[in-house]
């Protein structure tokens, strides 16, 4: 929704490798929840500021279209995919130089610490969100 | 394709869980990494002893319906879901105590360690996982 | 203090290795965290029964003493080192086959989940820690 | 040896968190990781660019002395501990607006690739490590 992607960089870390010599599927989605944190700070926002509010993710995927090795600078662009009423869908998309590596999705709900039901999304995250 | 599902049984770790109390949402893959190795074992086969031939994971996905607490005792059914002829996919089905806590698959590709191309199936990792 | 050390298996995962092909450093500690919650199981505690301690680790430490790769079947042997009043020690040592590969060791404080202070091990720890 | 210490930033990811909502002792590690390859770019080295040599680390230790949460933003200072022949020392100081948070050390041993054995360390890495 936004028009020009927020772009977080993030090197690929030799702990992230495997011993295929690539990055290990796992590892790549550690680096969206700190592309995501940041994306939020971009916003406005944070998730520690959202005061009773927890935010567990009920979806993710992702397809690995080139490989990534150790020292990879990644450039992760963020976008949000989906504004509903108790969740959100940010969008990852990650490139070395140009060429796409990765592209993954989170689904990320809003729930109320207390009562671990979902609630409808704060109207400070869904305005930050759909601007 | 197997009648049975293969079933094996992995705690939560508390390095698994995040502050909100719940199995982070990439834990819980790491857990599928360790199931479709067992899975493999059960057909017979190893990772380590096909050769050449190397395993990337080119898609995940994984569906959250039920949180994940330290030291769950989940039971993790593994299927192959399909077997195409550079690739096979493998699903993976999350209960606690009967409840389902998630759904995911991974899709796994066949290629040549050397020239990093995807290959067709070893004819030995077809047949198990048709069997 | 305990005769015979407490033993646990434990598998080195895929995603545990790094480019170099052996396990990462920090992986192994993973199995510590795993070994160190059925030692305690084993013991008749549980760290969740334990009500409002955490049990924070101000300290690790290992040594790596034979390279660990992909699929080893690990033998980890878990003994209780030292207990202070306000804090213990785990010691773990990892072999395969026989063949040490790795020495480590945890200390861990109990501290109170309100104040977040360091508290006097509870009675019912520090009774199966010397036992 | 340096006489100002290389300083890195890093931030808590919420992943790097556990149930108790501090960060998990291993995940602290995982930062060291990426905090030495930064250093290593910073004296003109890459583990990449050293060719046949691999760098498995033989000893780790940590002193976790002040709580760290998700999103805390880590001033982590690296410095050469100490230079022996076929192995090296790096030493971890992690600050938070000037409040120590945890100190640790690695030792990191030079291997030759295709023999796995222990080797000199190579010219060039003595030279930037002792400057």
């Amino acid at each position: 929704m936004s028009e020009k992607p927020f772009l977080w960089r993030s090197r690929v870390r030799f702990g992230d490798t495997d011993a295929s010599g690539r990055i290990f599927y796992t590892s790549l989605l550690d680096h969206f929840d700190a592309a995501g944190t940041e994306f939020m700070r971009h916003l406005g926002l944070s998730y520690g500021a959202l005061g009773d509010v927890a935010f567990p993710r009920v979806h993710v995927e992702c397809d690995y279209t080139s490989p990534l090795v150790f020292d990879d600078l990644m450039d992760i662009a963020v976008t949000v995919e989906r504004v509903g009423r108790t969740s959100f869908t940010l969008a990852f998309d990650v490139s070395i130089d140009g060429r796409n590596a990765a592209r993954g999705k989170l689904v990320i709900v809003t729930i109320d610490r207390a009562t671990q039901r979902a609630i409808p999304l704060p109207e400070k995250l869904r305005a930050a969100l759909c601007a």
